[in-house]
């Protein structure tokens, strides 16, 4: 049966971070946490007598640092990313269609998702999908920055995401406008940004959006490649 | 099994509604909304092909106005409210121990647990518990207006929320600090209010709390016993 996640929220960075468990297991994953609420994730789990097992990231993150590194170093939990992000620490590299075990029977297959950056992976659990900065509630994530292409993430929004089952449930790594969840029947259909265009006008429209650069981003790339530890730790 | 429930949230009164569904079913149930959020909430259960069957007000509001009426003009959906509220405009003045059916199996039973006001109730579903102000996490609501006594809180807290199953996830109507949901074993052990007094203890801290009254108390009291309609409509 679908099982929905437990969804937090980062206000600074309108950021979505995610724990995934199942009743009757300890067993937990968490995915996108940020640096400033390490003790509040734990708290979280804590409160739920639940055991983290793996700490994933769906990407470089540029606009926060996440406290994967500290989680882990706090738990023992696995740190679990995408191979194309340059997260040198972390414990596993995914690869399009590898598979995260945890608990009794929970599968996390990792579908990868290029775009918004050339490494950007989605998760997908239990008729959930976690898409990071790919496929956003209404929108999509910009394509102007590490690796980031308009063709490569038209083409993951509709041929990947898009192909998954109408009733998955979307959860992004980002809404600044109060939301929290959709499905992807409702994406492919009303989604500002692709649902009414071709990959041409598409690709044109993100290239023109001249976005300012991340505040964070000098700072928060280097340190998520990092897992968000300081370097030389 | 255990499902967990959509959370959103309301950043102006740090007011969370939750909206109640199981897979393979449209039918759907909203708790506590918020009056500016009404289309978002629409807009919700339009991305997940849900129906509203059920409107349902943990208690009448101090702090912000709901949108239960509005709702139910533009679904045909129940208003469902405790009987002690004064919410006289509801289809379904619930009392002590009554249950909603929506779905095809689903119950959610009223649980009365007075003290933050005289008439709040708490939901219970599939092992969650929706707390209103009664049980916040790591903390209660105030007891200071609206028929609310200390002395009420502390034996709803401690006699009827900590005597249900020990893995109820505790969703409260508000956080003011980026938490989501707790549990009832933490909070028996470990909530700041009540955890570590006994009940003189907690009524002489309570009742020396000395709050200012709430900003929106005289506007929202009238505006939530009307379901958050203009009287007179």
């Amino acid at each position: 049966m679908n099982l929905k996640p437990i969804q937090l929220f980062d206000p600074k960075s309108s950021t979505f971070t995610y724990i995934l468990n199942v009743p009757g297991s300890p067993d937990a994953v968490i995915i996108d946490p940020v640096d400033v609420h390490w003790e509040r994730d734990l708290l979280h789990l804590q409160r739920l007598n639940l055991k983290l097992t793996y700490v994933m990231e769906t990407h470089t993150h540029a606009d926060h640092v996440t406290s994967a590194g500290k989680l882990r170093e706090m738990t023992g939990a696995k740190a679990v990313v995408p191979s194309g992000c340059g997260i040198s620490p972390a414990d596993i590299q995914l690869r399009d269609g590898d598979v995260i075990h945890f608990g009794a029977h929970e599968e996390i297959r990792a579908l990868h998702t290029p775009g918004h950056t050339s490494g950007s992976m989605s998760y997908i659990w239990r008729g959930n999908v976690f898409t990071g900065d790919a496929l956003l509630i209404n929108g999509c994530g910009r394509t102007d920055f590490q690796g980031g292409s308009a063709e490569a993430l038209y083409d993951s929004i509709t041929k990947k995401l898009f192909d998954l089952n109408e009733t998955t449930l979307v959860w992004p790594c980002h809404d600044y406008k109060g939301q929290s969840v959709s499905s992807i029947a409702w994406e492919k259909r009303h989604n500002a940004r692709v649902s009414k265009c071709d990959r041409a006008a598409f690709v044109n429209y993100m290239n023109k959006l001249d976005l300012p650069k991340p505040k964070l981003i000098d700072i928060a790339v280097p340190a998520n490649h990092n897992l968000g530890l300081p370097h030389g730790v």
